[in-house]
């Protein structure tokens, strides 16, 4: 029986994708019992961005937001999005912090880890791909998912290996901007099915309006765990709503056996917490279709329109569009993830400014040089000169960029004492300062303060459609 | 080849969804030399509540509008949505009437009728589809789509069978509400493509989030033509996104053929067009799934709250939600869609407050002795009986409702030129009249002062979301 489970991200990715990550540990406790029912695969609910989240605008410790939510959810595994040896920060991690993060996540709570790299260079996840399957959690490795020229079946079927042998106790294929289409979804997952042996799970954004096809023919292909989020922080820039996905599989070889009426009542309370959010959210909520032939995420088109509007050329956004398909060529195509879609982003912004490749920025020279890792296809070898020659370097990076860094975690223990003031500190404490040194300290001094509090302001009523 | 085919509601069903239905011919005519490249099966641009609107609210003249969307359109069919033997107002109609508008229509550019009845009742039909077909315009016959005990496939079969009798040119499968999931669209359009030889046409409204997997599923099985709307007015209450279904066929044996490029230009002419009309916008637009137990259109779920709120009776929602189902049964399984979505939503409120039918509303007397045409299923005979007791009848009208309507078009053409204060008047100003004498009136004389127009308020910059 080809039941399917599915993983709902409330928690984590629906609120850092239609309300800017600021969903307050406070607004998730009073659902857990209800959450903690249900029989999800897991319970997307930590990383991506909500430590950072956490610590610059909360006032809230990640590390309890953790452990209170573990103990919230006893039944549920809880899931985490790791960024590889960037781990949540944004630099590459010596493989000793990498493997304190790891270590103590599992201790704080997590029990699947889901690993992504932006380039997808395998020799990224090594290390805390390692560090988990130590702590016996379930890893879940990641592919990023794009259309480019490179990107065949062929291409995905081969990292997918590569994953696999790297102790991967599933995959997940990770669309950020709702590029996957149902029936490329299809062909893709058969292909991967018949290449490892190892369960799939499909992160699918709902930013196209694609996502819930992508998921019922995901499914039909043998895709045994989808992502969803339940139906009140669903679609636009988020994920298929769950409830749907429960409705739809009703009856059919997929039912994934999940109670909709319970699910009713989640959705009901988080139609109320998001209220308390209604000033973060996305002003669109609808389906953007422009990244169907830009390839361009809405959240990096958002930040390319801002940038060129400050430099006065917010009519330079269509030849940006076209430079951003030039500079991912050269580049080696990276999937336009975080940090890449960034890089790419605001490179294509200076071609178009500058004069094609007049000015590098600091990134691009260091995703050029290799310090990200290896990017999927050859770059243009005349780019990489001119990144060569501005940073002095004789040649290309071709080891694991992670190997030039030596171990860091007791200098970085050294310096949370002393912001700290004490000569003992927690490791988490360490790795709160690991991963944003510039935002720790000041949290640090704030922390008991506890956390900030959102409320809803009162609405203006709207008139009503009538149905037909 | 199974090519499918596309027809946009942007013009019609879209902004009654998610804008009230208040789009401007004004905001229509600069984007229809682009919406005339297309290549759409039609253009769905009059008829349901555009025409009130018109009146109402828009001070516009809907048959100029239907004039000037035929002369901007020289090379797509316009589809209209006509309600049978009620037209676009809320009575039934003699059959002169019905035939005068159905010409009058075809004549000022209707190129596609498509024809529903609340209560899916072939006879309702029959006036309005005899006028059509003589017009030698296509004539599309609806049936709407409930899920109750009774709609079984085998019904719909037997419904489709009929309606192809009454010489329909293609069927419709109207899903107000979202309630039409995936895999049962694709049993039922392979059961009607089995029973009829005719082109099926889906309408599913995105409310519930699965329509484009639904449309999808429907092509699958046979369906050629889908309804669809420009992205920057899809999903919400609206429907599946035009260029995404364009996308997701692209290469498969179901392209559609259409240029995505064009498609978002014109996505791009809606999005700034949007924002004239945010004051009408429904403050809900992602998904709502409350339906998929409550069968409870959104549409029809506002105004139960409203009307419980009105009562201080707020906290009998949930209880109301159940009576609803009672009263369907009770009254024969109507299909919940304008006017019998208001008729068992207002029965069931009463229901609730005043004691299971001790208070009978006219609508609900009216649909249970017959005056609305047959409905699906046998009704409760006991409440009936109430109805017939508090109208003094005998019994239930067992024939066509319309059959008891002498013709009226003289008699309303001789009100109209008195309103008018003419001798000679428009046979449309005589159909405006009949369909909303209360407010026609008022419209004649004001109608030179022009349309009324909507403009775009500023909008604070909200944070921009990471994508990850
Ligand atoms: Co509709
Ligand atoms: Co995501």
């Amino acid at each position: 029986m080809a039941k399917v489970q599915l993983t709902d991200l409330v928690l984590r990715d629906a609120h850092q994708s239609l309300l800017a990550t600021r969903m307050t540990t406070a607004d998730m406790l009073p659902i857990c019992p209800q959450l903690d029912k249900v029989g999800y695969f897991a319970l997307e609910a930590w990383g991506g961005a909500t430590f950072d989240s956490c610590i610059r605008f909360l006032n809230e410790d990640p590390w309890e937001r953790l452990r209170q939510l573990k103990k919230a959810l006893p039944n549920t595994k809880i899931m985490m999005l790791l960024r590889g040896q960037n781990l949540l920060g944004y630099r590459h991690y010596a493989d000793d912090v990498v493997t304190k993060f790891v270590e103590a996540a599992a201790k704080n709570g997590v029990d699947v880890f889901r690993i992504f790299d932006a380039v997808n260079d395998p020799r990224n996840f090594k290390a805390a791909t390692e560090a988990a399957k130590k702590t016996g959690k379930h890893v879940q490795l990641t592919i990023s998912y794009a259309t480019t020229p490179f990107h065949t079946i062929q291409s995905y079927v081969d990292l997918a290996k590569e994953l696999a042998a790297e102790g991967a106790d599933s995959l997940c294929i990770k669309d950020m901007a709702g590029l996957l289409k149902p029936y490329d979804a299809y062909e893709l997952v058969k292909a991967l099915k018949k290449a490892v042996d190892l369960p799939i799970e499909i992160h699918s954004h709902a930013t196209t309006g694609m996502s819930v096809a992508t998921l019922t023919k995901a499914a039909e292909a043998g895709a045994e765990i989808l992502d969803t989020v339940i139906s009140s922080l669903a679609m636009g820039t988020s994920h298929s709503p769950t409830e749907t996905m429960v409705e739809i599989f009703k009856g059919t070889q997929f039912d994934t056996g999940l109670d909709t009426n319970l699910l009713l009542d989640i959705a009901a309370y988080f139609r109320e917490v998001r209220k308390n959010y209604k000033k973060f959210e996305s002003s669109f909520l609808g389906a953007d279709t422009r990244i169907l032939v830009s390839q361009v995420p809405g959240g990096m088109l958002s930040n390319l329109e801002s940038q060129l509007k400050e430099q006065g050329a917010s009519d330079k956004i269509d030849e940006v569009l076209k430079e951003i398909a030039v500079v991912q060529k050269d580049f080696g195509y990276p999937p336009l993830v975080t940090p890449t879609s960034q890089i790419v982003g605001t490179q294509a912004v200076f071609n178009v400014l500058f004069g094609r490749y007049n000015k590098l920025t600091g990134e691009s020279m260091d995703l050029l040089v290799g310090k990200y890792g290896k990017c999927p296809a050859p770059k243009n070898p005349e780019v990489v000169k001119k990144a060569l020659e501005a940073l002095k370097m004789e040649k290309e990076i071709t080891h694991r960029p992670a190997d030039d860094i030596p171990n860091e975690f007791s200098k970085l223990e050294e310096e949370t004492k002393k912001i700290l003031g004490t000569d003992k500190v927690a490791v988490e404490d360490v790795l709160t300062y690991a991963m944003f040194p510039k935002v720790a300290p000041d949290f640090f001094k704030k922390r008991d303060q506890g956390p900030v509090k959102f409320t809803a302001e009162p609405e203006a009523p709207k008139a009503a459609a009538p149905a037909a």
